[in-house]
């Protein structure tokens, strides 16, 4: 797997560093704090996130270092202390992270990741950890929607050309294949992240040609095992299919090969597909495959679905590689605790008008409450870090909005989301392969209830505190509000 | 300047390859081609675009080479012959480039960048063009029209925790400098690119101190020349101004300096401004300046000011940094024509039943027509490439759809917008600095009517074709239609 060797230790928001000089100076460098990257909107409306991103982000946090490139340009910049910058130098992670892993449904307001470190740790990765969690994340969720509504047939991502920077296209199709796509065009991808690579050929190559049929001809004699026909150059049903067919059987047939297949890249893809297919059966190309492209998405897939378009799988490119319909994933970083000299926790809250940007506080787990009759989760449980859930009691949960509304759960399993990543700034965690994610994602994905998978007004999957963290909370909001 | 030390060959798509390989097997590896860079629509409706990424375009095509592990990577896809791979060891560009320089506006329709290439050369360049220009084009033009619904008040860039990638983060705010940011939080895009780093604070400083006017004390006393403090963590204008008030007051007054500033974050961005600055000018800090930020955008931006907020400068994220309204933008790369074996040019055509993706044949040039009297620009006009647009003569002027709609125009003067790049491999461009390019870029500007800035409807610019471009074009399509 080829790495990339670039130092984004100063991918960093200035005040990351005007900050962590602030702490050096006035000797706060070492208060012990909590962090949570959370997120408070599902895009598109939808009923769950995608987690996607970890993997860079330790890989970002074990290789952070001020090298002397670093150290100069910080110099330069005139309002750095010569004391802080021999620290920098000398900077590492020394802290603990969890994280949700890649792969997993994630829901608003729980803690996708949790930070303890020192102030000035904890403080400078943020930029970092929320650009790669809510790249990753975003392009996860989108994909994994359309990849649903592909219902089961094989969605490769396309979109390298209109994805936002190098690391859009090639992390965008990372994240894409986490979350269920079969493959992507980017081959940085599949050499980097190991997304498998494929794609055929431009209406370049078919104009090359003197006319397409020898395009086709020339390209079914060069790769007779991986076929796959633009057919829409000039003009789909008069030309393009008639050529793909002549092609097929003079170059393929005659080899014993029936695995081919056709790319419609334009026009109306129903009314195009139901055409070439008959066309494609009458000349006994049964299996041939018709691949569909052009500016798809969820919407659109599910469409020419609902109409009987005759489409075995679909290439999606910028509106899955940038989720165009909601191109920002909302992750923040929020301060959720301090640690007193003696060690004890001190929950810290953030409040705020909107009551939507009321951060829950405190050093937290997150549990999973799967009911054990049907496997399915049906709550996600939000405790104080020293609160244990026991299953062989019931269980009882309540929306922290309406705390009216109770539930008492019994025969369940809980399982804590958030995994030890760093322990002590030691690397505790191995990332599984990526056909491991993809597996996981695909199996965390069946455990939640259709209703929750709607693409409109999915039902809502509740996230809960625990008792005494709401207890917590309240205490906290009252004490604010004098 | 840090660079970026990663091999951005494989970011291809796995077509370039494929078809690279076909070219080189059935000998038209050699075929010079002329491919065109150019795109359809305006995002957000807007008069004109902007044009950037051209300095990495540069970079890339200047390293690119596949090493031995792009080469053994290669080889394991299977699908490719030995004689081709030793092929690519030794691959190089020898081919031509010109392109609009960075900065420039850009309409629809027109080449921003053309390639003339043996084919392989010219297809594999394909995804990394288009990646590059796509992106920083997008940001460029939302940031320009950002900037410009700012009315002359700074604008920075602080997108990075949402933007989509590192690149993304980092080419972006050098895409937002270049078109009228004065410059980003973003601190590698500093040190790669030279766009001016800033930032003060997070609500989480003002969380770590026990009070909020003990963290806003010592944060002047650290900073008294940078001094901006942010005043929304608990209260703006029960707690936050007047802290800040009581800070600037006891740490910078005495020092004798006036310069300072205070930024909302949240709330009703006219109330709290127009309140805040009653409140800081009644406590003599008449120069303190208001930063106002969150969730910005043009739209918002000129109703604030419409509605007499008192705001001094803004800082723009996530809908600057990922042009969330509009995030893709749609350049493409198109055969535009071929050489003979005796060096003469075919022009090529790509038909399509949509009118508006038929693309415009052959190897041209681009000229801008300024107007002598105003020096504002009124029209561009795509010629053939051995065409001479004459200034001493009338020049006549056609719509390309409606050609009945013409105009003579004299004194005028014709500027051809597409410089040379690469001439047969070599460079023979110096990318300006980036702050001539933001120079440049604002002079452009200033170069087109008000009416065509405007951000809704505005006037429809004409990227005209000469008579002789267009005959060839008419009599492709006849040729086509036949």
């Amino acid at each position: 797997m080829k790495k990339n060797p670039m130092n984004y230790t100063l991918l960093c928001d200035f005040y990351e560093l005007t900050m962590a000089n602030g702490y050096f100076q006035t000797g706060m460098a070492d208060q012990i704090c909590y962090f949570d990257v959370f997120f408070r909107i599902v895009p598109d409306g939808g009923g769950f996130a995608i987690a996607a991103g970890l993997e860079q982000v330790i890989d970002y946090v074990e290789h952070l270092r001020f090298d002397d490139e670093d150290i100069d340009y910080l110099r330069g910049k005139g309002c750095f202390a010569e004391d802080f910058l021999t620290y920098l130098k000398g900077f590492r992670f020394t802290g603990d992270i969890w994280a949700v892993p890649e792969g997993t449904p994630i829901f608003p307001g729980e803690p996708i990741l949790t930070v303890r470190a020192p102030a000035i740790e904890a403080q400078f990765i943020e930029t970092f950890l929320l650009l790669t969690l809510n790249h990753q994340s975003l392009i996860a969720t989108k994909s994994n929607r359309i990849v649903r509504a592909a219902d089961g047939r094989p969605v490769s991502e396309f979109g390298s050309r209109r994805a936002q920077g190098s690391d859009g296209a090639i992390l965008g199709a990372r994240a894409s294949y986490i979350a269920g796509c079969t493959g992507t065009a980017c081959t940085l991808a599949d050499q980097m992240y190991g997304s498998p690579a494929g794609g055929t050929m431009a209406h370049s190559w078919v104009q090359m040609f003197p006319d397409e049929y020898n395009a086709f001809k020339t390209y079914c004699e060069l790769y007779p095992h991986a076929a796959t026909l633009l057919v829409d150059t000039y003009n789909v049903l008069k030309s393009g299919v008639p050529n793909a067919i002549r092609a097929f059987k003079e170059v393929l047939l005659p080899r014993g090969i029936t695995g081919c297949a056709i790319r419609l890249d334009s026009g109306d893809l129903t009314y195009l597909s139901r055409k070439a297919r008959k066309m494609l059966d009458a000349a006994g190309l049964t299996e041939c495959k018709i691949v569909a492209s052009n500016s798809l998405d969820e919407y659109i897939i599910r469409d020419l679905l609902l109409q009987g378009a005759k489409i075995d799988s679909f290439g999606v490119g910028e509106r899955l590689i940038t989720s165009k319909s909601e191109p920002v994933f909302g992750g923040v970083y929020k301060l959720a605790a301090v640690e007193d000299r003696d060690g004890s926790v001190i929950p810290k809250i953030k409040i705020s008008e909107n009551a939507a940007k009321i951060t829950n506080p405190h050093f937290k787990k997150v549990y999973r409450i799967f009911e054990n009759e049907s496997g399915k989760a049906i709550a996600d449980l939000i405790t104080v870090y020293d609160e244990v859930v026991d299953e062989s009691q019931p269980l009882e949960l309540f929306d922290p909005e309406a705390t009216w509304k109770r539930k008492i759960v019994t025969d369940f399993t809980a399982v804590e989301l958030l995994v030890p990543i760093f322990r002590r700034g030691e690397k505790v965690y191995q990332s599984p392969s990526i056909t491991e994610m993809r597996s996981y994602c695909a199996a965390q994905i069946d455990l939640q209830w259709d209703e929750v998978k709607r693409f409109e007004n999915p039902h809502n999957y509740y996230v809960d505190l625990s008792q005494k963290l709401w207890d917590i909370k309240q205490d906290l909001l009252k004490r604010a509000g004098r």
